[in-house]
């Protein structure tokens, strides 16, 4: 369990040189895996915005593609050529996988509705985060993630994954995921909302359909490193970087699209916020001209995982 | 451009949970991108024998399935089946796909006949590598892999990707690829085996067939890193670490079957070897109850990589 806050930021266009839907899913897996080895607490998916970027054709061929399903509604045809439905958008797509992939097996029917763009689920690699119990292991003290789905005026009842409902004494807002210990299993199971401190509770993905620095507003993190291979390499600042992140309790990482790394106007735009921000190069001497998204995330956490322990 | 020698050992059990032959290229495209980032110069696929290991169940598969190819051709049946045609095996794929995206896009097709396996080739990322040359880039003193065509006195006809034949000026082995500099540029354009040290210049993929222990036979490492959960944590003995891999001049990577990682046993038989050895967890902390290998491979490169800056 690591004492930092650590929040994760991704652009909206990481997904837009894949076609295939099952591609796009197997590759959001990948992103929710990694967050999930390395103990992130939350994910961002920001719009990119970067001029001359694959994102940026691609979202214009979203906006068409939004434009098509107001008019006509939403077609066979658009899920189709596109990949994506309903959700029309990369930025709602990989939230939603990622959310979808973190919420135990027991709640995923009654919370994600079967949708066109969730057809290849099932490909997902499991999490198998403490989040996500067996079923065996059930009794008293455990925590356990529920979904709220009813209330009266003695509280609330809650789908835990057994076979009843159990009941927390408290009104909760209904439909929504909570996190809660087991205080008594007797004819009927009493929980009340609580969160484990020792151990990783997952991570939750949020879609701001905001560009980076307004996105980073929302989290307000005392440290932020700003990945680009025009930084410094880590190696270089490896120690002051520990030491800043130990400090640290809030720290957010910050990645851009895909062939990239983030532009230099957005890392200006940042530095205006006037946060405690490193420019870091975590993949110095790279043998590809480019490192994509997902190799910079899985690096850069892999370097940041050792510096924390 | 590292030093090091680095040969990166990976089981043929790696994709055995793959079912879909897309998602399987796909995977294998992961690792090709990864080797290339972090200027890997072998990766070696050995045959993963460990008992209760999904390859173990696997193998029997790709064994019964071997049987019916032999019986009846190879029929359409079979390919669907396993998503695997002719080969026969993942060993055989994996270093096959990773082969072929070492390959220059000009080679492709001549080195590389058509078969069912290679279906979705078409999804691997770009290396970008510098053995990838773009077309604008040729001119005299350029490096280039070239694909040996026909022999005569003089000396051996090479494809080099341009326009016409170049020739050196020595016999070479017909139908293999081997790296060139181009010494002269007239009506004829003259080359001459030589393989720049300046760069990174991809990767070789092998297919031992053989078990992990008598594959490293096969590479004599001088210092062997061998990833597994229960080995020192990373950070603990960085500083060790480090200075044995500064000092060495050719390393082995190990790594282990999904989900397991390297097994006692195997671990057991390679200390036998007497090489220089270190236990290592590349990912302590872990938020999951597994670690993969492509995860593992990534953090473990990416950390290794810091260390020899």
């Amino acid at each position: 369990m690591q004492k930092v806050q650590l929040s994760v930021f991704l652009p909206d266009s990481f997904l837009a040189e894949t076609k295939d839907l099952k591609l796009k899913t197997s590759k959001v897996g990948i992103i929710g895996r990694v967050l999930a080895v390395f103990n992130v607490n939350k994910v961002i998916i920001y719009k990119d915005t970067s001029e001359g970027s694959f994102d940026n054709i691609n979202s214009n061929r979203i906006n068409s593609n939004r434009i098509n399903s107001n008019r006509h509604g939403l077609s066979r045809n658009t899920s189709d050529k596109y990949g994506l439905n309903r959700t029309n958008s990369h930025g709602e797509f990989i939230s939603k996988l990622l959310n979808y992939m973190d919420t135990p097996q027991y709640l995923r029917k009654s919370f994600f509705p079967i949708e066109s763009d969730l057809k290849h689920v099932g490909i997902l690699p499991p999490l198998r985060t403490p989040n996500h119990p067996t079923g065996e292991e059930f009794g008293l003290g455990q925590y356990r993630q529920g979904l709220t789905i009813k209330r009266n005026k003695k509280g609330t009842f809650v789908d835990i994954g057994i076979d009843e409902l159990a009941f927390c004494k408290e009104q909760l807002t209904v439909n929504k995921v909570f996190s809660f210990k087991v205080i008594k299993v007797a004819k009927e199971v009493i929980v009340t909302p609580d969160v484990p401190m020792d151990r990783y509770w997952g991570y939750e993905a949020i879609y701001t359909q905001k560009t980076l620095k307004n996105s980073l507003k929302l989290i307000n993190p005392d440290l932020v490193l700003l990945t680009t291979r025009y930084g410094h390499e880590i190696n270089s600042i490896f120690d002051d970087l520990k030491s800043r992140t130990i400090d640290s309790k809030s720290m957010a990482l910050l990645f851009g699209g895909s062939y990239k790394g983030i532009s230099e106007d957005v890392g200006e735009s940042i530095k205006n916020l006037q946060l405690d921000v490193a420019e870091v190069n975590t993949v110095p001497n790279q043998g590809t001209e480019t490192v994509r998204t997902e190799e910079a995330l899985i690096s850069t956490l892999a370097i940041l995982n050792m510096m924390v322990q």
